[in-house]
């Protein structure tokens, strides 16, 4: 490719937008970032690529709400420089993306790539959503989770994702307009979708 | 075509969406519909095609809003059925919606088709939306509009149609999941967002 390109991602639970990242990644021969965003970052503030996984979307409330708190709940716990956990994750993880992004053509899925990557001109966003019904199905066959309350559990899932993501960038998430394109992957097809994101990226090389 | 496709599309003012709709109609050979739906839907109320287009998007408030008003505002006026004018109009095009898709394959721009027609199993949904550049030169160039405050006009027009289709459908104008796909045309390049469709339309065929 000549020239550099980063395909940022965002995806609704179970939507097939991580599958989407990576074989379009496979196929451009460019390398794809998800969990290992996470520990590179990890790296950088100490925290174990684990604990940071499992915390990285319990967001609570607003900055106003991010009380310093005793015990083992650590999940708004506010450090020494007025940053809660969430915060010194978010911006840890922010500075891989944009030293990645600064190097090389990537696919980088979630983490609020395309908010964290908004002054880079190369990037093509992203946003895969999906039927319920085909993210129940994805969910307890690929995922294996359990079927039981399973759309509650998507329903939160997205939630979480929503709130993350409104937080750090004062956007809606699934807003169109925060996309350059938006693909609903059960109706056009999984393979169709990284069909169309792949001859975006050849025509913007 | 073997199989009937409708094809609704909502889009932003200047964003090329109408463009996008007829050329693809063109070239899948099926009928396009914008203002003749509102010509169509005239004929059932009584009003004429163009005291319709001015006044069907002056929405400016809620039901409980919709007083009736005597002397020659007649944005929110209340017929003794208890409808406004607003919702007469939008009940009567709708019904033509209904009604040509029904019968045959088609395009239809605006008027909430992607609402209106959602029990409808052969639609493909579609969401247009552009940079604020674009759409000036767009607006400008293309559709002669002064271009003094040209911005905020672009932002007023879209507010209208924002309000429209919130208050008809109790969804978000412009959330990615109210439609099948969603796409930059300024971006994409609104010759590749016609062939896309275009390609759409041809598999669900």
């Amino acid at each position: 490719m000549d020239k550099k390109i980063i395909i940022t991602i965002s995806r609704e639970f179970g939507s097939g937008g991580r599958y989407i990242g990576e074989t379009v990644a496979n196929k451009l021969n460019i390398p794809f970032y998800d969990k290992a965003i996470i520990e590179m970052a990890s790296e950088k503030t100490g925290f174990s690529p684990d604990y940071i996984k499992e915390n990285e979307q319990k967001l609570t409330g607003t900055p106003l709400f991010n009380f310093a708190v005793s015990g083992s709940y650590a999940g708004n716990m506010v450090f020494g420089n007025g940053e809660s956990l969430q915060d010194t994750m978010f911006f840890a993880q922010s500075n891989v993306i944009k030293e990645v992004a600064s190097k090389h053509s990537c696919v980088i899925v979630g983490r609020c790539a395309n908010h964290v990557l908004e002054k880079f001109d190369d990037c093509i966003n992203i946003f895969i959503y999906s039927n319920i019904e085909s993210k129940i199905k994805r969910a307890v066959e690929e995922y294996k989770l359990d079927s039981n309350n399973i759309e509650k559990i998507l329903k939160e899932r997205d939630k979480l994702r929503e709130k993350h993501y409104n937080y750090y960038t004062g956007k809606v998430w699934g807003d169109a307009r925060n996309y350059h394109a938006c693909f609903n992957s059960d109706f056009i097809g999984i393979n169709n979708v990284v069909d169309i994101i792949e001859k975006m990226a050849i025509k913007k090389k």
